[in-house]
């Protein structure tokens, strides 16, 4: 017999399915996802989490004339299932396959890019406004877990919605977590809501709510003055909502159909923004990911019985570096802390923060907070280290200009996922970070080669009186040339290969390569240089180290032997390392010099494996040597 | 008679003063600070406000090992008065003179350097949690206004602030204000607060509290359950911040000392964050400011017996022309909506205000929701348009990455006080915009030449399918060049003065100048032309209208006929066009020839007036065209 999820081939196709089968429904998602996941990877705990609310959403809204805004975004496989792309599901996360997140270009039903947090509310309420002034009538729902509320945007989209006089629904979904656990004043209002008054019966309290005894008011506002303190332990449900002006239901069961259509169609009337606090369980269905939410937030492949990563481990990623790199420094230096935005495992830190509980600070999904926060740690006597994905660091930056750099505090920046991230597309790769950050001044901003400089920069940078930041890419760390390790010097690069200057002829001057690398480019450029020397060329290949400052002794120095530079780094071209290389050599009227500078496209880089995306831009070492010689040859 | 003023003359010597003084030492501040700004300008209304709390605090805390953290800054005048730099306020806001924000360099009693809005919070739990790694017991008192509580990074503070286990006093200085009218759910809850309850009793509040009746509790519970609406209208003190995790003082008067020290003696003993509510008036003590204090939030120079302005205006301004065309674009167009953050006036929306209310919208200081909700606008059909300046727009970086130009969304930046803006120093000079936005994919990049280009370009960017950002500087706009008006045509540059390239000598090309000149920079490089085709030599002046895209075809078409290149721009180096021309450059192989790149320093620009920061940094016509003729002279 075919399966209920078998009749769903199109967006509102659930509609037809019979109330009595919705619970078979939920339960063949869960394994079509189950199933799914554990061969693609992605994101598994949030979706399972989300299966019976997305369903009740879509039995309410119209699509595609109804917009429905997810926060962050991960979580919407179910949501893509119920619109037509089960058949896509095999490419999930892949190269030009589906995107684990919502995408306007793969279908009408996605009404918003995302992949950052906190950013739903204030694009739903563009939306409703955007409707009102329109005069049209279609139904606009954000759904926001409680971890993305902690995101400072997201509560100033709360206050303005606060004025909203027109009807736009906002469902928390409210697990406890973010990535990790949640944290904050926040979290814990949540978490006596969710005790305090377990699963109203929404229509009863609905009801009781309008039976109240006029003069009884006045009576309980007497009582309540005075017992101000015992009034704490009571809990009334949203009123912190209310009190800004929304209107609160909840909490209700995230996972029972019956009460999320009731609180639905109760918050439909509202003419105002109106906040349905559904409680779900991340993981929900599959033990090992309700065991486990966190490490089942985002996973590769697994075995579905065990639920164990199904790849074998492949060796220490920068991010173990980084993790241990800080319980050394934390252990010699009783100054260092360490500050993470809602990651403490993607990060690394979670080690720290096991051995150093009272120096680790996970401040929840508020980068803008982390920085500043780090600022007035160091204003303090405190070396901080701020650990966050390149991506996520555009959020702050704000707050390193002007709290951090302005007064050239001793903020050390540790920017993991920095170059072509992979399997989470556009949103997440970190290729802006050079440009975001080489202009700044007072900030340093460095770039290891391999594992150990990893290390070793960490080591410069706490003992460097200014900001610092050190970009670093996701995955495996780089072993090699593990014999070049020239001390780490503020402001200079490492020569890695030397080519051969003496007793050449005259113009070969003209002819000799430099490559200048940074950070995952010199293993590149490594590369570059033996299948160039091999053939019979002469290459030297520069570690750069610090994209601010350049050094410019050594750039002099290089352009009296070399007459064909090479820039190498994996960021866009406008704002980076290559550029300033290119206005240098103006600067100094060293016109004879051809310069190539490599980087990045002019575009937001899509999904797809890392190899794959730099096979794509032509950023494999075979490509980039064609790239080179083509240049030479044309130049 | 010597004033009580004459006696303080250094940190803590307000503690020597009589309590029976302290009325007057207010009013000698107040006097002081109004004859004083009269004369120099500054930010009058909000150091009016705070001249109370400012004693208060002076008398709590011991300078400079307590700390005090103002949020946004401009309302420490009093501040400053009691902390020896009386002396000093002649110089205020001019260059190498007072300045009009806490500045550590100036003093140890400023502990932080500020300017943009809701950073306090988060600065102070940093200094908090570092005193307690320290075992140190110094106090930390945070002052941040209510208009500071609507951005975004505030609420992440305080959310983390519930968490803390030891002291951190948070002083919310509400007047009802930003600069502007406050907007937002918070706005309207503490509007509620200072209606419901008026400076209560702060004494009797505790003793009450204290005296609740066990038992009573569980029966007020059972009945509020039943009668939640009812008990919308009662407003318990400071509840929503209770819930949060904070412990909530007030309100209390902001003037009243002996209720301010109450507040403060009270606040001390908690172990944990706790808001002091205090109400004050902006303008206090000087009836124009009370009536106007939008006004005089930040004033030029003005008589005192009148309130006005006392210098003659001097013409349109950049932002009366987007002032006026966004009133004519909005005629013409219904689907043309306007956002600002908290700056009606100072962006020149206030008249689009006025006359499309329904399609204006103050989302207070809350740059992060003003984008993203511009965002989801687009998305609606609309053609928002976000007015910002182009310090605070950095707020916003992520935002326009991710949630714009990632899809690309018809969104146009009016980015007003781009460059040097003066007298608020570094943290208020735009000189970083074209770094931090050039490098965005789909973003388009443009400066206007003058007052008719920033107009044709609005409506330029109107009829863009895509993201535009137009930068412009503050004060008056240029009015020459009126005859050079190309029409606007998307990547496209404008030639202004051609250089005669005809029936010239072979190698003419080699000595020719282009000037390549951004927005304000035309107007320089005109200046500079005239100066240099006096003396003979060829030059050809170009405006280049597109920062992003750069019009490669009309630099190509330049290589040929032009053998000295000059980028002029008002923002710093890296990242900045004239880095990209270089690059540009070295990809075309025009190695002959040479370039030059104006640009800013490489470092935070003080404050001054413009015309004194421009000759200090040799941007003024004179200095640049020696500049130039010496670079020609030596390359």
């Amino acid at each position: 017999m075919a399966g209920i999820l078998d009749l769903i081939n199109g967006a509102n196709d659930i509609k037809k399915v019979k109330p009595s089968d919705y619970n078979k429904l939920a339960e063949e998602i869960r394994e079509f996802l189950i199933g799914n996941i554990s061969k693609t990877g992605g994101h598994l705990a949030s979706n399972l989490g989300t299966v019976e609310l997305t369903m009740a959403l879509h039995l309410y809204l119209d699509f595609p004339e109804d917009k429905l805004v997810w926060d962050v975004g991960h979580q919407a496989y179910t949501h893509k299932l119920l619109t037509g792309r089960k058949k896509e599901f095999a490419s999930l996360r892949t190269f030009e396959g589906l995107s684990g997140f919502p995408k306007r270009k793969e279908s009408a039903c996605d009404s918003l890019d995302t992949g950052h947090s906190s950013t739903s509310l204030s694009a739903a309420m563009g939306l409703v406004r955007a409707r009102d002034l329109r005069g049209g009538d279609e139904k606009i729902v954000a759904v926001i877990g409680d971890g993305a509320l902690s995101g400072g945007m997201a509560f100033e989209a709360l206050n303005n919605a606060a004025e909203l006089k027109s009807n736009l629904i906002i469902v928390l979904n409210d697990n406890k977590m973010s990535i990790s656990e949640n944290v904050g004043g926040m979290a814990n209002y949540l978490g006596k809501l969710r005790t305090g008054d377990k699963y109203i019966n929404l229509k009863q309290t609905v009801e009781k709510a309008l039976n109240n005894v006029p003069g009884i008011g006045k009576k309980i506002a007497d009582k309540i003055r005075k017992s101000k303190d015992s009034l704490k332990r009571l809990v009334i449900p949203g009123m912190l909502f209310e009190d800004m002006g929304l209107t609160y239901i909840g909490p209700i069961d995230g996972h029972n159909l019956n009460e999320l259509s009731m609180a639905l169609a109760s918050a439909s009337k509202a003419k105002k923004a109106v906040i349905i606090h559904a409680v779900t369980k991340k993981g929900r269905g599959y033990r090992p990911a309700e065991k486990n939410p966190s490490y089942f937030h985002g996973v590769d492949a697994f075995d579905v019985k065990t639920g164990k990563n199904s790849k074998a481990k492949k060796g220490a990623t920068y991010t173990d570096i980084f993790s241990e790199t800080m319980l050394e420094l934390g252990e010699k230096h009783n100054n260092l802390v360490a500050i993470t935005a809602a990651m403490p495992s993607g990060t690394g830190l979670n080690k720290f923060k096991q051995k150093y509980p009272e120096r680790f600070f996970d401040v929840g999904i508020a980068e803008e907070h982390a920085v500043t926060f780090a600022a007035g740690l160091a204003l303090g006597g405190m070396k901080p280290v701020v650990a966050v994905y390149s991506t996520f660091l555009q959020r702050a930056y704000d707050q390193i200009v002007h709290d951090v750099c302005l007064s050239s505090l001793p903020v050390i920046f540790a920017i993991d996922r920095a170059g072509i991230v992979g399997n989470d597309g556009e949103t997440h790769q970190g290729i802006f970070d050079i440009s975001f950050l080489s202009h700044i001044p007072s900030l340093t901003v460095m770039a290891p080669k391999n594992a150990t400089e990893l290390k070793e920069m960490l080591c410069f940078a706490y003992t460097h009186d200014g900001p610092v930041a050190i970009r670093y890419p996701r995955g495996r760390a780089y072993e090699g040339l593990a014999e070049y390790q020239e001390p780490v010097e503020y402001g200079r690069s490492e020569v890695i290969y030397q080519s051969n200057t003496a007793g050449k002829k005259k113009n070969a001057q003209k002819n000799r390569i430099l490559l200048l690398a940074a950070g995952s480019m010199v293993e590149t450029g490594a590369q570059i240089h033996d299948i160039l020397t091999e053939e019979g060329r002469e290459v030297t290949l520069v570690n750069i180290r610090f994209l601010r400052p350049m050094d410019t002794e050594l750039l002099k120095e290089m352009a009296a032997s070399h007459g064909i530079w090479v820039t190498l780094e994996e960021n866009v071209k406008r704002g980076g390392y290559g550029e300033g290389v290119a206005a240098y050599l103006f600067e100094q009227n060293l016109r004879d010099i051809r310069l190539l500078n490599i980087t990045l496209p002019d575009q937001f880089i899509e999904q797809g494996d890392v190899s794959v995306l730099k096979e794509k831009f032509g950023f494999d070492p075979l490509s980039l040597t064609a790239h080179i010689k083509d240049f030479i040859s044309h130049s």
